[in-house]
């Protein structure tokens, strides 16, 4: 496998590179989930591109990019195992070096949610995003639904710029007892991911009665909301929150119905959703 | 010569069309300046794209989006005069459909002159130009010297989004007595129109000093100033700023000092500069 630092290097290997192309992009720390979006970048594409970036514009002032986990060894060793071809790790002055000076703001589906919660977190993604398609240029680029506004905001800024490239979303890859898998997981203490399952356990009593029938936004709600409310370990719910999976506005009936969650078990923020109509 | 009117349209034609691919961006009330960027294409590109597209986003609310000239089949007469291949002419519902949310924000170059006298221009502009350098794909794009500060935004959005074009930039072309070509010149009166060359005027008469030996900031402008100063026509002066060519900064005597004007006449704008070490 075959590590690249720079944009002017990627540039190179990609101009080489048999299409098409996959891009995973990643802010390391790697697990499970990033491992599914290689193999299915792996599955669809003749070249594989896992970009490794932890991406500071993503961060509020406030946020954990200080502490956020870098095991960048064991990162290109799971790269190697999964039969990436490339990595592609520049620093945060190879991403933005002096003089930089562009920022892309989505509206629409960054407004809300993760948008109203992490002021300047979706044009951090946006920009760093944009800038990763178009510097390697791949086919395809692999994004989680863990994510799921990232989704609908990466969609809408592929659209909206005409950047040429098809967006593959993955399922949510979840621990035995429904925790989404995420990067974060390990900032939990023991009582508290032993709690954590309990929003998937919320997502999924609201998918029951989806599935049983039920249309009504705020029950939606309600049935998720009622399995996080017991729960100690769970300081504060930012959100539970019934929206169109493309748009993020509240779920009226039609669209796809994506029920999004964002709790705080202390200083950690666990979000997870479930398409409702999903299998 | 082929007339493109939908991005889809434009990405099939663009499939097929022989490289390198040339795109000349413009708002359309073509004149000679345009024509020369036509022509500069030609002779390097195999394949001649013309954008005509008047874009909203970049006229603030009280500016002159709905008198601007919109010329089209002389436009287009120019064009096949001039051996384009082909023109897009998007509306702005294919430019913007409903759900488009996206914003291009370039700070540095963008900041001051007109970035401080036309709030959110220049997040039009490169807005527009990103959509229109990632529909078209073209290998080089077309700018003119006259909108030099667009110039210098333009070459920031593309390094910093990693867009793969080569900008390239003609120089201003004048009437006979000195005045820039610009599609805006249509709103002048006699008298103002008589009186316009005076910007040129003042750029020459600094460009003589710099030539002289002077490399004073304020003695340059001042020397571009005092031209101006004396003509009843000129309602107001709203910059003579001496800058650095690349980031709009002042010019402190490194890079390329550009004499930067922007006047009125009335409800007019003129703006125009001059390299000074230009030829």
């Amino acid at each position: 496998m075959r590590r690249i630092e720079t944009v002017a290097a990627l540039r190179r290997y990609i101009a080489a590179a048999p299409r098409p192309i996959g891009l995973v992009p990643t802010m390391g720390a790697l697990h499970a989930g990033h491992i599914s979006l290689v193999d299915a970048a792996r599955d669809d594409c003749r070249t594989v591109v896992v970009s490794i970036f932890v991406n500071p514009t993503q961060f509020a002032a406030d946020e954990d990019l200080a502490q956020y986990p870098r095991p960048i060894d064991r990162d290109l060793a799971m790269l190697r195992d999964s039969v990436a071809d490339a990595a592609f790790t520049p620093d945060a002055a190879e991403m933005y070096p002096p003089g930089f000076a562009t920022t892309i703001a989505v509206g629409g589906p960054a407004l809300p949610l993760e948008g109203a919660m992490r002021p300047g977190h979706f044009a951090g993604v946006a920009t760093v995003v944009a800038k990763l398609l178009l510097a390697a240029a791949p086919d395809r680029a692999y994004f989680g639904q863990k994510d799921g506004q990232q989704v609908a905001v990466v969609r809408r800024l592929v659209r909206d710029l005409h950047i040429p490239v098809d967006i593959v979303v993955g399922p949510t890859v979840r621990e035995p007892d429904g925790l989404a898998m995420s990067s974060r997981n390990v900032y939990l203490s023991p009582d508290q991911r032993a709690a954590a399952p309990a929003v998937h356990r919320g997502l999924l009593a609201a998918r029951r009665r989806y599935v049983a029938g039920e249309r009504d936004r705020a029950a939606l709600e309600a049935a998720c909301g009622q399995a996080l409310a017991g729960v100690r370990e769970i300081t504060r719910i930012d959100y539970v929150a019934l929206v169109d999976a493309d748009t993020m506005a509240p779920w009226e009936g039609a669209g796809r119905p994506m029920l999004a969650v964002a709790v705080r078990m202390g200083a950690t923020r666990l979000i997870d959703n479930l398409l409702l109509d999903g299998d």
